[in-house]
């Protein structure tokens, strides 16, 4: 069988603040593409928002994630200069800078190949809450 | 010649803490594949254990590597509170959080295209032995 | 249409230290390959520098990155071994540890699907100039 793609645009409403798990609502998009075997890479088309995969099982290693980034990179640092869009932009930025704008995922039997303890995460950067945006590409047959 | 596609999983056992290459190892099972010109990528399917793509020339640049990563991301911070599978868990999902689940590596002529001095690690962040799964997707012809 | 692809080496100086952006690079050398759809992989080949998507609205937000790298991995650590290639060399690989080495960028009317305010950076760690070899790799129809 050709290969085929498929590519569509996710709006996800956060919260504010923290990491926010996104499995359900990908593999949801995904379920009914029809893809047998392909790959998905999920890209977030924001700078102050940004993608992981990590554990789902335990709130608490989430919890630890976010107190964690905050600690590296915390508001009101007296060397930000880009302070003019309030003070949790600049941190935002910098905590998408080191996790990560896209996530690649394989699929398998139709479905999202994780690991048993992985989960996808929409880590929002921003206090308040926002709608993002992120495009969901497909490879596959 | 239409786009193909190849999909597997691969076992990894790792010696425990550090930064483990894992290059000839993806390079011998896509010089078996054929593929010509396309496209690797590589899935953890972990959250303690991740990807990065290094040096591989000198072992000192590895060791600090490690060493550093343990530093931002220290044992026994008394800020953890995700400490019920030992004091190096949640240490190790931090590394991962800033490290990578997939690494995208171009194949030409057959095989992967990699810089002179650069090697793909996986990065085992737990003490003990692990035997880790690795998604090889392949896209090409 | 089934599906192609297309693989390209894109040289680019830097003038050193910095986050540089080459939107406008990858843009142009997209613009002629004709895939009205698909997904763009950019691929570092080296380990000192590395690539990153974030604002390019405010150049005061690339400055704090810049600054902000340069404080979580700093030059003249003591603790570094790996000091052989002179004392920007190990920063420059960690700094490139928590970037990346490929960013993915998905395709649509034959242009980068970028947000708004996103812009793709070459993130030069070396104080030097230097001539700067990535990957283009490009799956799509």
């Amino acid at each position: 069988m050709p290969l085929r793609q498929h590519q569509e645009v996710l709006e996800v409403r956060t919260p504010g603040l923290g990491l926010h798990e996104i499995t359900a609502r990908v593999a949801k998009s995904i379920a009914v593409l029809g893809f047998a075997q392909g790959v998905a890479h999920i890209t977030c088309m924001h700078t102050s928002c940004s993608l992981a995969i990590q554990e789902n099982a335990d709130p608490s290693a989430r919890h630890d994630m976010e107190s964690w980034l905050a600690k590296i990179a915390p508001e009101n640092d007296p060397d930000y200069t880009h302070t003019a869009e309030g003070p949790d932009d600049m941190p935002a930025h910098l905590r998408a800078l080191v996790t990560r704008t896209t996530e690649t995922i394989p699929i398998r039997n139709g479905r999202l190949l994780l690991g048993t303890w992985q989960g996808l995460y929409l880590c929002e950067h921003r206090r308040r809450p926002h709608t993002r945006r992120l495009v969901l590409h497909v490879t596959g047959e």
